[in-house]
């Protein structure tokens, strides 16, 4: 070190005894702790239903019970794991609680949360194929398994020029479309004339993606829906043909299929139609409600995709693989890779010069990525396409069974079709009523649901998904709203 | 469902048993398996250091061992775990290998997986305040302890104006960075005249973050360095003058503290002139060294960071804590949170509205995030600002030591001068000698180590960081290279 670090001038010499204490945790320790930690999770799942499902923290209460420096010197294990209940737990708002009906489902399950430990255990890098062939040969073997999985079409299978990868959300598989589409279309050198299109209830991170790409608000526009809150494929047609007519460049569409709001489904097949004339790319949204497609009778919500040249859907949301994990497909890899990829002599290695393999790096955002499709390569393999089926199809009839009890209730009224898990209802008196309704259920801490906006009226949304929700959680919601109502 | 439903028409009635079979695995079951999963990574941990580092498989040979379909009903564990032996441990590169010098460390310890685990079962969404109030509240003081640890300044203290997130990795803190200056300096709008630079020795994130927020080739300069390989303060005033008497806005400059070829340091402090005159922001990747500042010996790791817009390091190569894990702080989050917000209905909430709180899905790309602060926690909590310091010291230890070895070797010679624990060295006789040694290394499974190019001559790296790397390993490497010269 001495002499070559001299070089540099502003170092100071340093010797530093190598050997010395280790404050490693010594794969004993790790086994130990492991345990206990592992039994805590599956403690916290057992009670998690007991718990109030919305945190009751103040902002700053978290804070106010640690301590304001790190420590010097290694706490004991006894001491961490105590303060996972003292200060984590009640910070919570238990996204697991099988009382959970809000925004939308996160659902895990232990062969995912199992998976995630491996993957973390192995701590290898996916980056390229080299850096550790499994992890991108897995991840490219099961996004074909997907597709068999979801009844989802051949073109986007990796042997043909298609291929699927996994993304950290469908916010990032949303912004490398668009940047795979920005590359078909010219680039950055046609940039300020090209024009993006998404559906006045498409998810807000279209608008991100489109902003974080350079795209000036009057170059996306959002296009109206008709009565079912679907996009207007004639509204989309006149808009392409719009900005086409004034020197514009109409160049990336999303629809989608089950919208956030209210799982209003984007009618992919017509909007296609301009997309082809125009050349845009049609990527499709379908990050709840894709994975309805495990059952066959939902496969619905696949329409259309045998024209789409991106598709995306979160197993992190309702498949019971903990996040992140959003399944990204494309027709054609090239134009994404040709918009992502950047190699650096670093980085360079036989195998990618060869051209014979995939480097993931390549199709999205960092350059870094985990092992990631370990935990969904656990959860097909331990529940099969029969049981994932099972789950979502028990969901979607749970769904329905409150649906019919809304529809029954002389003060709560249905806001919109129930296509699959999500409930959109109001109180008939209107607004102040729904929204007292909303807000005491959820500070009873017995569940929790979150609201939206449909035609100006306040909705209350119920999603079914939580891993754990059976009848009798739907039913004490019941119970719940009918003393509210 | 059937009345709900049928208001859509294309869905068939579907009145599925709500009732039948649980194929989700029971808390039991997850402590029995995640017992063994926990000893498989223990095992895991203890053996591999004799296995070879860089996997041996050919392309398309893990596809090989795994069924084309996905299995229709679900496996039993024995055959899953055993998959793991069979076909996921030969398909790796083993970057947790106390013989693995290649890259950059990207190295783990049981404290972190354990908080991956932890993170993981829990499956809350840390998108808004409201979501998880600890998730966010735990990420801003980890990453307030983390100044602390690292010597840095108070203005990215999260009490002030400044403040501190997770990231994924470098990459992604690059992009938000360089979106936040785009924000600062116009947005959009001014796309077409703004201008970034980052020295040639930059890491290549740097050009992929302005390729996909838009930017053109010609507006992202590439600045010369010195002799040190460090960027040249007069080189990018230069540059920086002549865009701007062009009629172009210097809007973002990326620094490197401590490069990836070669550990090189941009003057950070030099550079912020010609920075502040413009009104560009100056943002700071110090993925890898910035871990260094753990150990106050090595604080000059920091230098400039007092003037520096953002900064950002990966406790994810050089902290044991596994991916991902990119601290990204901000001297000023307001341009960073005018970039990346959007408030759709569906998200809003009285926490957020109040002001009161921090939602950390607009501090980044995409809405959903993990409770990504927890195995950071663990870790620090664990380690002990000691402990981190100790085993950093080490591994600089080691590589001084490398060094030594190499300067006093007859074959090889130093390439870069060590500046912490990444050694760049050759081979004498010029690039075909150093390309012999690195494939045979390589080949031997004994080491794995990767290359770059300094003055168009090939080197080869050797990067000391991996969890488990002791003196004996490095001595190990010694003999190899010495049998090879």
């Amino acid at each position: 070190m001495v002499k070559a670090v001299a070089a540099l001038g502003e170092v100071p010499p340093y010797t530093a005894p190598v050997d010395g204490p280790s404050y490693h945790m010594t794969p004993d320790e790790f086994r130990r702790v492991g345990a206990e930690l592992v039994d805590w999770v599956a403690r916290y799942w057992e009670g998690v239903e007991d718990l109030p499902v919305l945190s009751q923290v103040e902002p700053g209460w978290v804070r106010d019970q640690l301590p304001p420096h790190p420590p010097q010197t290694g706490e004991a294990w006894p001491e961490i794991l105590a303060d996972l209940d003292r200060v984590v737990v009640p910070g919570l708002t238990h996204w697991q609680s099988p009382n959970f009906f809000a925004y939308f489902p996160a659902n895990v399950s232990g062969p995912s949360v199992l998976g995630e430990l491996v993957s973390a255990g192995l701590g290898v890098q996916g980056m390229s194929w080299a850096t550790s062939p499994a992890a991108t040969e897995l991840e490219t073997h099961v996004l074909d398994w997907m597709l068999d999985l979801l009844g989802l079409p051949d073109r986007f299978r990796s042997g043909g020029r298609g291929g699927g990868v996994i993304q950290d959300s469908a916010s990032s598989a949303t912004l490398c479309a668009l940047l795979a589409a920005r590359e078909r279309a010219g680039g950055a050198q046609r940039l300020a004339d090209l024009r993006a299109y998404a559906s006045v209830e498409a998810h807000s991170s279209v608008e991100k993606a489109a902003r974080i790409a350079g795209l000036r608000p009057d170059q996306f526009r959002l296009v109206g829906v008709d009565g079912s809150r679907a996009m207007d494929p004639g509204a989309l047609a006149a808009a392409m043909d719009d900005d086409a007519a004034g020197g514009g460049v109409p160049f990336f569409v999303v629809a989608t299929a089950g919208t956030t709001s209210t799982t209003a489904f984007d009618p992919v097949a017509a909007l296609a139609e301009p997309c082809r004339r125009h050349g845009a790319w049609l990527h499709v949204d379908a990050a709840m409600a894709g994975s309805a497609a495990v059952c066959p009778e939902f496969r619905f919500v696949n329409t259309g995709a045998d024209v789409a040249d991106s598709w995306c859907l979160n197993p992190h949301k309702w498949l019971f693989t903990n996040f992140d994990c959003d399944c990204f497909w494309v027709a054609d890899r090239g134009p994404l890779v040709a918009a992502l990829s950047i190699l650096p002599e670093y980085l360079r290695n036989q195998a990618t010069e060869s051209g014979s393999v995939v480097d993931y790096r390549d199709w999205q955002i960092p350059l870094g990525r985990r092992f990631r499709a370990l935990k969904l390569w656990f959860v097909i393999r331990h529940y099969g396409a029969e049981g994932l089926a099972h789950h979502v199809r028990r969901h979607v009839a749970l769904a329905g069974e409150f649906a019919d009890w809304v529809d029954r209730h002389s003060r709560f009224e249905l806001a919109a079709p129930t296509r699959l898990n999500l409930v959109c209802f109001r109180h008939v008196d209107g607004d102040p009523a729904s929204r007292r309704v909303l807000d005491a259920a959820n500070a009873s801490g017995r569940i929790h649901l979150t609201h939206t906006r449909v035609d100006d009226r306040l909705v209350l949304r119920l999603s079914v998904g939580q891993t754990w929700t059976e009848r009798r959680h739907v039913e004490a919601a019941c119970d719940l709203f009918d003393a509210l109502a």
